[in-house]
C-alpha cells in the first residue's frame, strides 16, 4: 500500500481566544490550504520561546482548535533545551511549557509542546477497504539512500481526511524525504 | 549483535595547510579525546557559509587529514541552501562548495561538505568474529518510542577502530538516540 509524504515543519495551533491574546482582534487568514480537508497554513508566523532559547517565525495553522498546541522536532527540542514528549495531537497533559509571543501579546502555555508521533490520515472507510481494520500502528518502509523502517506509525482515523503519512523533520530529514514522496505501508 | 551509537554532530576535518590559512602559526589543540583511537575534538570552531546563509560553531576534529571535509546534517543543508551527497568520509568528488571562516582567514572550498553515510567502526578482526566477512553494509535496528530499522549502514573497516555506529543528528533525532545508546545490528 503506497501512502504519500508530508512534511510537518514545526507549527502552532491556537483557540480562538489564545490568538485574540497573540493578535488583537484581527481575524486568521490562510496563506494556503493544506492537504487535511479544511486545513489551512496561515500568514500568521510567531516566535516560540523558552528560558534557553527561541525559534522565530513558527507558522500558525487553521482553523482554530479546542486547545493550544505547539509542535516542534527533537532538533528544535534541544535549541529551546526541553524535552517533549512523543505524542498524538491533543494529548496535551503532562508535556512541555512553551511561551508563544504575537504582535499583541505573549501566551505561556504550561503544557502543549509536543513532538508530534508518526501518523497517517485515513477515513473510516479506508481503513476497511485498505485492510487496517483492527489495527491502531503501521511499519512503513522508505526507500532511497538513506532506506529503512519506521515502526508505530499511527492510523489516525477522521471523517474527513486526505490520505497521507506525516512526519516531523527529522524524520523526513533522516530518510531524505520530501513533501510529497510516496513511501510502503509494509505491515500492521 | 550490539552496538554503540555515537552522534556526529556537523564538523570539519583539516590538513595542515587548511588549518594555517584559517589558523595562522597556532598548533591545533585537543578539547577532548572522541572514541575512535588517536582522534579529538579541538578547541577550534569555525563558522560555515554559503551564500544563503551561515552556521557558527563548527566544531573541527583532529588530527589533520590528507583532505578538507565539511559534514553536515540534511537538516544543516536546508539552512544552508545547499544538497550535499551521501557520501563517506574522503569520498569528495563532486560534493558541494562550502567556505569556512577562521579567525585569521577564510578558505573556500569547491568539494567537501558532505553529508555522512550511516556507518560502523570495526577492525578487520572484529568483521571476522562478528561474522561480517564479505559484507559491505548491514542493517540495525532501533527500539524505543521511534523505533525502526536503517539499512544500508557502511561497515568501515580500520585497524586502529573503537567498535560504534556513527549516525549524523537527523538519524538521531529521528529515533530519539543519544550518544552511548545501544542498538542491534540485525543483519547484512
Amino acid at each position: 500500500m503506497k501512502v504519500q509524504v508530508g512534511v510537518s515543519n514545526r507549527h502552532i495551533h491556537l483557540t480562538k481566544e489564545a490568538y485574540k491574546i497573540l493578535c488583537g482582534d484581527k481575524e486568521i487568514e490562510a496563506l494556503r490550504p493544506l492537504n487535511q480537508p479544511g486545513m489551512f497554513a496561515s500568514t500568521d508566523t510567531f516566535t516560540i520561546k523558552t528560558e534557553k532559547s527561541e525559534i522565530p517565525n513558527v507558522r500558525v495553522l487553521g482553523p482554530f482548535r479546542e486547545y493550544n498546541q505547539v509542535e516542534i522536532s527533537r532538533t528544535d527540542a534541544y535549541k529551546l533545551g526541553v524535552n517533549p514528549p512523543i505524542r498524538t495531537s491533543g494529548d496535551l497533559k503532562g508535556s512541555e511549557a512553551i511561551t508563544i509571543v504575537g504582535p499583541k501579546g505573549e501566551l505561556h502555555l504550561d503544557e502543549g509542546l509536543i513532538i508530534a508521533d508518526r501518523h497517517i490520515h485515513l477515513t473510516p472507510e479506508m481503513k476497511k477497504i485498505y485492510g487496517f481494520e483492527g489495527k491502531t500502528k503501521v511499519k512503513v518502509f522508505i526507500g532511497g539512500e538513506k532506506s529503512g523502517i519506521i515502526f508505530n506509525v499511527d492510523l489516525k482515523v477522521s471523517d474527513e481526511a486526505y490520505f497521507e503519512m506525516h512526519l516531523d523533520t527529522d524524520d523526513a530529514n533522516a530518510f531524505n524525504l520530501k513533501q510529497g514522496d510516496i513511501v510502503d505501508i509494509i505491515e500492521d
